[in-house]
């Protein structure tokens, strides 16, 4: 059984920071002289109550975190901030039903950027500024999950960076974990800094490169105007958000090498090789099609390949360019993109690189095995045997991921979506893409979902953020038996 | 390098043998008065003679069949029959394409039953005798290729079944391979004798009765009428071949056990259960859905479900409904059914329910082995803990059969098919099914795919009933090396 005044106690903390943090729309409604401030000091106050209430109702909590522990908090922790991440919408009226600023804020927080608005303009600079906040938080939050709990808990492609990570001394991030997650904050922190300079310097205001950067660092998407970047129709803009759409898809402990001019080290890891040689072929294949088959120039049938493609398997969402309008076979391209993902100990989502890698390493190793049987032929990554468990552990990731999604298309259609959208619309949220296919592509919106569909979505987004296992062992039985 | 002399050997016998089926259709031309037994006459001499030709010219053959050897003479051995058996096809001028002609016998021996012919009606007999031969051969050759010669070459799920087929006695079906083989043909001939007698006893003719119990045992599909088995507006009809369609989708050494009476050996096989478990909740849910959703009363809701179900799990293909115009979450579902599969050991196709059973249970295991990381935790099948480089074999199985769909999707749709078509001939021919979704559905027909299209599902069909790996590793360059 999990200990609920350990994770009472650290939920508490958490939701007062998540106030304090609702207060900062405070100073963008004054800036812009709108009249919202109010309605922000309100959510933030019951937001930072309720935790402080949390927090003191269970003094003595014993220190030390269970593994049992640290599902249920990890799981409740997401649940908890987009429950109260709703007030600024509720209370200012800019999204006044429950269910769809449940959706939104989770979407935020699991930086998938799929949006229920269609009227993103409208609303006002204070609560865009709180909707792009809840990404680039929730990007923080999957960093230190996926970078320092999920390996602790055994889950995540992260226990194969074992001896990358908290290894052998002058290949450490750093051994101690608080360290380590300082560090990598750091690196985001600056990631993000940088962003909203280049953007600046651009043809963006301030606004609008804050909002952005926050949302690419987080590869969430969410956007301050309805056309995505499309609305910019700068390559200027297109290259630099392609580069840190890029940047947020690769693990957060290889830019720490970069930052340290080891580049090196980023060339030779096998995972950011592969990363890279899917953004390569795919932009060159997208890029070629879009030439041949439609009226752009060179430029801009790369520049739109590219884009498109760093967006979908950093899975960020963002759009300069509506990949439904493309010949089928490259919007099927795209498609397969989806079932990919970012590179583990990055904020993408999805499967990520690491295990369609160890897939693919696994299959030519096979194919050696059956020509020579007798031989013991493992998968090997960075020149490591990869342990057997954990080729049985990305088996069973992909076949929930599998099954997960089959539920959720069945369960789409079942509420009236036809075939693609259902599709699309799974494909989307349980990678934390954000726009899918079908009536949810680029170019629309998910405002059209009835009522249940948005709630199937909104724990399709949350379970493939937190990598499937984190939520599935709470609901099994064995979780709760002692 | 694989030794071509005994190939060249094995395969002239082999197609001497396919000669002389060829002759089959000569009585039933004469039966029906009709002209084309000279045809016949021709195609089986050139078959046999290019048969003979091949037996002859290498005379001193090594006896002994190595692996490799294996590899290519089960490849080539599929690839040649199919290339002969077109010529009934194309002397009597039925499919004067080449490529169409190609398909179609492919189609056949694969047993997948996905066909060019939009006018089936219009076709002799004798011709329609031969289509519908060639599944019933393509089926005796699976039986013996997946119960007797891949657990040799260390592929397919059947090795698995070590204990059960060559184990220890009582269990044993039959240590020598010579005498498995023609058990196993005897039950196979045996099923099909008696489904002959039960369906021409019922309202079909001989003719047709003869014709549809071999590609019903083949799991292949291929009707002698154009609407398929809803020409018989007969229950009886329907439940008969459902009956039998279950069977050939059953482990043949199951059947085995049956014949002797043995039916607690049958019901305590784990896959046999997961296989029944899949047909009765598919059929459940997918009757109710019909019942709520149409104005069939509940004799038919259920008979059009279970039909429908064990149609398409088995991979046969025969129709009684039309799936594409029931609603879309009924359609997912066998969409979702279209990746399970016939049992291994069973004449039927896809990723098989053996696969999709480990899947299911390594997904469990790895929760336990999550909450309790220290204990060991293998999956069991009939009370056996499974290997692990058995579970790494399922692994690339599945990840070889998700990347040759994906690359069979983007193919189709670049040859200008839209997605869902491109998906359904995808699914329904990498998986021997037949009817597919989109414009190949079973109502449709594969006429209107160009001719590269043809050619991209003739290999897929091909690739999908060798169980992947027998023709994958004749083209890793390993494979070549010495």
């Amino acid at each position: 059984m999990p200990n609920p005044r350990t994770a009472i106690r650290i939920l508490g903390l958490l939701l007062i920071l998540e106030g304090f943090f609702m207060w900062l729309s405070i100073p963008v409604a004054l800036i812009f002289h709108e009249k919202d401030s109010l309605q922000f000091l309100l959510a933030g106050a019951i937001t930072s109550a309720a935790g402080f209430v949390g927090y003191v109702s269970v003094r003595k909590a014993k220190l030390e975190v269970t593994k049992r522990d640290g599902y249920v908090i990890v799981t409740s922790g997401w649940l908890f901030f987009s429950f109260f991440g709703t007030l600024p919408f509720l209370l200012t009226g800019a999204i006044p039903s429950f269910t769809d600023a449940f959706f939104e804020t989770i979407s935020g927080f699991t930086t998938t950027g799929a949006s229920i608005l269609n009227n993103i303009e409208e609303l006002s600079h204070g609560v865009l500024f709180w909707r792009s906040l809840t990404q680039w938080l929730g990007g923080m939050g999957i960093i230190v999950l996926t970078l320092v709990v999920l390996p602790v808990l055994g889950i995540g492609g992260m226990q194969l960076f074992a001896a990358e990570v908290p290894g052998p001394i002058p290949d450490k991030l750093h051994p101690r974990v608080k360290e380590t997650a300082k560090r990598l904050w750091l690196i985001y922190v600056a990631f993000t800094a940088i962003e909203i300079i280049l953007l600046w310097i651009g043809p963006m205001n301030l606004y609008d490169a804050i909002c952005h950067s926050f949302t690419t660092m987080a590869t969430g998407g969410y956007s301050t105007k309805q056309a995505s970047i499309a609305y910019w129709n700068s390559p200027y803009i297109h290259y630099v958000i392609t580069l840190f759409m890029f940047l947020a898809g690769m693990n957060f402990t290889l830019s720490y090498f970069g930052f340290h001019l080891r580049f090196r080290k980023i060339l030779s890891n096998e995972e950011f090789r592969y990363y890279l040689g899917f953004v390569v072929i795919f932009t060159m294949i997208i890029a070629a099609g879009l030439y041949f088959t439609s009226e752009k120039d060179v430029e801009q049938s790369f520049r739109d390949s590219l884009f498109q493609v760093v967006s979908i398997i950093t899975t960020t969402g963002f759009a300069t360019d509506d990949y439904l309008l493309w010949k089928p076979f490259l919007f099927v391209l795209i498609l397969v993109l989806m079932f990919v993902g970012g590179s583990a100990g990055s904020t993408g989502g999805g499967p990520k690189v690491m295990r369609i890698m160890i897939l693919v390493k696994n299959s030519t190793q096979e194919l050696k095995r059956l020509i020579h049987p007798n031989a013991v032929i493992p998968v090997r990554i960075n020149k490591t045997a990869v342990p057997n468990d954990i080729v049985a552990n990305v088996l069973a990731f992909l076949a929930f991921y599998a099954t997960i999604a089959f539920l959720g298309v069945v369960l789409m259609s079942f509420l009236g979506n036809d075939f693609e959208t259902s599709l699309g619309s799974v494909a989307a949220t349980l990678g934390n893409i954000g726009p899918g296919i079908g009536a949810v592509g680029p170019a629309s919106n998910f405002y059209e979902i009835v009522p249940a569909g948005k709630w199937v979505l909104s724990i399709l987004m949350l379970v493939g953020r937190l990598e499937l296992f984190t939520v599935i062992v709470i609901l099994s039985p064995a979780f709760w038996r002692e």
